[in-house]
């Protein structure tokens, strides 16, 4: 598995990143429409930062697509409504497309409702939860999202079999002046893509991250990750968060969860039936807009200013690096290893395509 | 400050702790209806054993209430309100009134359009979550409690200064033949209940729960909280946390946040402006209830039934011990230390109604 990013790391424009993301997906059968929407939210992890969601996937992707584990040619519908919530059938297309669908449902209904929740059923992997949960922003709204992971690599608390995911909860808010406020989290003390990816580089794993299925005991030599679980943050706290989240992201839209949950190491013989949500708000009916903003702007501002522990640089405040790191990655490009841009560009000759290389 | 329960506890039969307080509330000022159902809410949190919120926190609420901090008589009242949400008034009532009354107008909404989101100011300390987050079960629907803390104990990730409460989250989902999904957690590695009842027990604090606002070194002596700050869970995960969920029960509602927090320690000026969130969903809006709670059902014995790591003897779901907790007490009365029993004793002869001794 190639790394996103390492020191030798080249400087991609976004652009050539985004059309060749765009013309893989077109090779694999996906209208033009649905392929630039795929690529889009993906180039948006990449250029958030969230790099285990971005180009990448695209070969992993690629390979679903191959072997018809998704559908390039999804139709996705709306089963159920109400004025406030809906139920959002996948077709088990990429995941990407879908939470794009599900999120400007949410708004919609929330414009009309005040709030809008729509749970998503027969979806795929959808890449980073803060892609979508910032959909909302641009609305002058509230977004969030969760969803089922569609591995299972946690266990709940005491358990010593994985059937939890490392289910993650974005939340993003709109400020005015100030970089909106965007948290996404896994419910595990590490990520399963900063997990593979210490795996990947042969560098051991910290105490903490990854405890053995036989006896709870720290794993940190990364080859042994099939014998251990991940860690939940907060012990029984991140689990019974994974575990409510689960259970409104998969059963509440009869999609899987627990032991439905698919191995993806067994050879893939059905669609995930990947679950998620998405909540959307209008702060307008609670306040006016500008009134909201102009407190957000204040409490961001009283948070980031305060005081900080000695040795500390700066106060973490979620989304507010994220910003910085768009305006950075839009104007000097994606840094990206080059062992991941040689995996690229061996793909386009596959998909007889142009390489990255060849665009940038 | 009183333990809840030790060694020496004696049972205390229900209806022995609802009616004092009852009565303690009537003599604080409040209309009938309005003691029983703060008494109600408190004796919620002691049967489920959310002891920090029990008739534990009698003495503290009537003496704000005789200090004119909270408003006996509060007229709670809907200052917005859209198809799917509204924005509630509390009138610097008692949190318990305010957070019923906003979880069943919460319900009322959800019922119409599918999911009903109300936000909440001018509220203050309601207790436990999971009392309001339950309600929404009744009537066969999810419910979703989150608020911002009357104090600050958290610093924002990196910082020296606690400008976060442990702002809670509490989610109820209803299950068939199973105990309900019930998960009520602060944001902070250690709730400000277990905390305090350490440091008044004189047991020296786990490392990992509060650190220095100096030099953020571990504090363990409970002499020296005033010198701490408590810890996020998850550390930068459960500062982001409670920095989403204090936006969203605070700014949004016109409600307090961060600076805008008011030190308790400090004399009591003026009102809290406590804020609060609730989230009622109806599932019969994705699929039929039957057969979401058969789901339920299946997850939670799938969950709970799941191979244990050595020495574990019950693996934790959310809200299962709530339930078998929640049918000794009713049944054989709720433990309370002697300490408490006296505390509570006393304050019946302040206010001129019968002690709790003479009713059980």
């Amino acid at each position: 598995m190639a790394a996103f990013a390492d020191d030798n790391a080249r400087r991609i424009p976004a652009a050539a990143i985004l059309n060749i993301m765009t013309d893989a997906f077109r090779a694999c059968g996906l209208p033009d429409a649905d392929a630039k929407i795929v690529a889009g939210a993906m180039l948006d992890a990449d250029l958030s930062g969230a790099d285990a969601h971005g180009i990448f996937r695209l070969a992993g992707y690629v390979k679903q697509l191959k072997a018809g584990n998704f559908n390039p040619r999804a139709e996705i519908k709306v089963l159920e409504r109400s004025p406030a919530t809906a139920l959002v059938d996948g077709d088990n297309g990429m995941g990407h497309l879908v939470m794009t669908h599900a999120a400007n449902l949410a708004v919609e209904l929330a414009r009309a409702s005040g709030v809008g929740w729509v749970g998503v059923r027969r979806s795929n992997h959808s890449g980073a939860g803060s892609t979508y949960a910032a959909i909302p922003l641009e609305q002058g709204m509230v977004g969030i999202y969760s969803a089922v992971s569609s591995s299972n690599f946690m266990a709940p608390w005491g358990g010593a079999e994985p059937l939890l995911g490392t289910n993650p909860i974005a939340v993003a808010i709109p400020a005015g002046k100030e970089a909106p406020v965007v948290l996404d989290i896994a419910t595990s003390v590490a990520s399963n893509g900063l997990i593979r990816t210490y795996a990947s580089q042969g560098r051991p794993l910290p105490e903490g991250w990854v405890i053995s299925r036989e006896d709870g005991r720290p794993i940190t030599d990364g080859k042994r990750l099939d014998e251990g679980m991940f860690v939940p943050v907060g012990e029984y706290k991140g689990s019974g968060l994974a575990i409510v989240l689960g259970l409104l992201g998969g059963p509440l839209n009869r999609a899987a969860f627990g032991r439905d949950v698919k191995d993806t190491t067994a050879p893939q013989e059905r669609e995930s039936n990947t679950g998620h949500l998405m909540i959307a708000l209008d702060p307008t009916k609670f306040l006016p807009l500008d009134m909201f903003k102009s407190e957000m702007d204040r409490h961001i501002h009283d948070l980031a200013s305060s005081k900080k522990l000695p040795g500390v640089d700066e106060i973490r405040i979620p989304g507010q690096g994220r910003e910085a790191r768009r305006a950075d990655r839009q104007k000097n490009g994606v840094p990206l290893a080059p062992g991941l841009i040689k995996q690229v560009d061996d793909l386009a000759k596959t998909l007889n395509i142009t390489p990255l290389s060849a665009r940038s």
